[in-house]
């Protein structure tokens, strides 16, 4: 198939351009900036998703999308550019897409949509009232609509994918990722929380301020309950949206992709520790730390979904990854 | 109370703010355009509610907001046209009252989110889907998840009005009426028809093109069946958002604002003009032309409202109206 992926550049979309081009797909990046390595086999095209004009001949002959392409952030004065990027820019891709040859939208959306740290019964699932309570999360509810509108009108078959929380496991140890560096390691989590004004949390961290023993966080809430989520793997995110992409389902489909367990972050964080040989420290989170389960009952059912990667693969894998970058550092 | 009313100079909007102010409200008016008349103790702001700046200084002090400012159009050429206004103006609506004192938001929405011309069940109610099959229709769902978001994070209390079809009771004899001209006169019906490429219904009224008789429709569908609707008269509609305003509900509540009864529109039609004394011509519609009924339950439960006119009132108030205007012209 010829497919459009959004946010080809990006951590999962790099990846599910890949996947795809190995299975013969030939694929469009829309990207708001040029990857910094071009994939092989894809094409691109730059530019701001809401400057598509409605009916894209360059995108006349597309089969299927992956829209992927997001603005994440929880700082109110985004508010503007999280409601510009995801839901102007969902709509505008419609809009470029009318007329076109698809018949088949996979949307990326989040658990956000319910929210995850307010929920009303758990394991949370597709069926979940959704009462997102930041602009991100109400971003991707009017996202949401509007592909279920677009599958309506333009007889597309729709899935919206409800990603869970998502690591890469080759950054899982890697102290300077976005994402797992302040989930995981003290510096970087000090870092992050003291900017937000976190004191509770930052005062716990200040002695790691200057860190160098990359010390891994072991967090519990202060109850002594862990908190628990699910993490998925990125490289089996960008399987569910290829399944999703490849599949027959028809009409509008809401599918939560999740792994196949929670995982309690903080017994997750001591073992990665143990694997990589690093230091641990104890961290007190507020009774209010989001803690929940999900269920992928539905991606399992409807796409076959079936994760690759469980605790132990994805320690296994980061310690790999860690080891690499330290021999590249030494070479 | 202070009260914010978006669309002010509109067909509703005048009549609401007109309402407000014989209650004691102070009344501000935002509209694109300043009103043709202005409103006595209403003041005026005139600008694009997509032009509006977070945390605006100048609605600092509102209390409570009718947001009836609205783009309604069914040409897809539109569709950007209407996303801006309903949507983009939402947002940014909600952002520019952030941080003022208001507590209480009430948002004109639509029967066109169900939408009523393909109902799953009747008589319509609230809990309905929303499965909206136009842009205007999937705008108005976008304001409601967002003014339900901004309940939700801002501590409002909201309140969806989903208005159903409305007439004013005195353009209802107005053959030149943008809204009851085409719904009942020959002559208008033909032009809309006709520019839309309707030849079924025009090609039935081409010898009303130049018609001065203003001869009146009577239509049913091809199959002998009723065109059954609910008919709202814009002084109750406005009735509805005075009470949502003043209303002590909480949390976020919707409510279809619609007449005691549905009205068979050939036979209202028929009645019509038998009280102006004008002619009448039989119209076949596709047996597909809307037809369907509403229920008002919640709205006279929550809101304790009670429509003033039923369709004798209606007809009543159109002939006076219409005497009055051929009185004017003579004069």
């Amino acid at each position: 198939m010829r497919i459009v992926v959004t946010g080809a550049s990006g951590r999962v979309g790099s990846t599910v351009a890949a996947q795809l081009v190995e299975r013969g797909h030939a694929v469009i990046g829309l990207d708001r900036v040029a990857p910094t390595e071009p994939i092989p086999g894809v094409e691109h095209i730059v530019t701001d998703l809401t400057e598509l004009a409605p009916r894209d001949p360059r995108l006349a002959d597309a089969e299927a999308v992956a829209h992927l392409g997001a603005f994440m952030s929880w700082n109110d004065a985004d508010a503007e550019a999280v409601y510009e990027a995801n839901v102007t820019g969902t709509f505008a891709l419609v809009r470029a897409l009318t007329g076109s040859a698809v018949r088949r939208f996979v949307l990326a959306s989040t658990g956000e949509v319910y929210p995850e740290n307010a929920p009303q019964y758990q394991p949370l699932d597709e069926q979940h009232p959704r009462l997102p309570r930041t602009w991100y999360g109400l971003s991707k509810v009017l996202a949401e609509e509007t592909v279920a509108f677009a599958g309506r009108t333009l007889d597309w078959s729709t899935v919206v994918l409800r990603f869970s929380h998502t690591q890469h496991p080759a950054e899982l140890l890697d102290p300077t990722s976005f994402f797992s560096g302040p989930r995981f390691f003290a510096k970087a989590r000090f870092a992050k929380e003291d900017a937000a004004g976190n004191a509770f949390v930052a005062d716990q961290l200040r002695g790691f301020a200057d860190d160098e023993a990359d010390t891994v966080i072991v967090a519990t809430r202060a109850d002594g309950t862990p908190t628990t989520m699910g993490i998925m793997a990125a490289p089996d995110l960008a399987r569910g949206v290829v399944l999703a992409l490849e599949g027959d389902t028809s009409g509008h489909e809401v599918v939560g992709l999740g792994p196949d367990s929670s995982t309690d972050l903080g017994s997750f964080a001591a073992r990665l520790a143990d694997a990589a040989g690093l230091p641990t420290t104890t961290l007190i989170l507020p009774d209010t730390a989001p803690s929940y389960t999900t269920s992928n009952a539905q991606a399992r059912e409807l796409l076959g979904f079936r994760p690759e990667y469980d605790e132990a693969h994805m320690i296994e894998a980061a310690v790999a990854a860690r080891r690499e970058r330290a021999e590249a550092a030494r070479a």
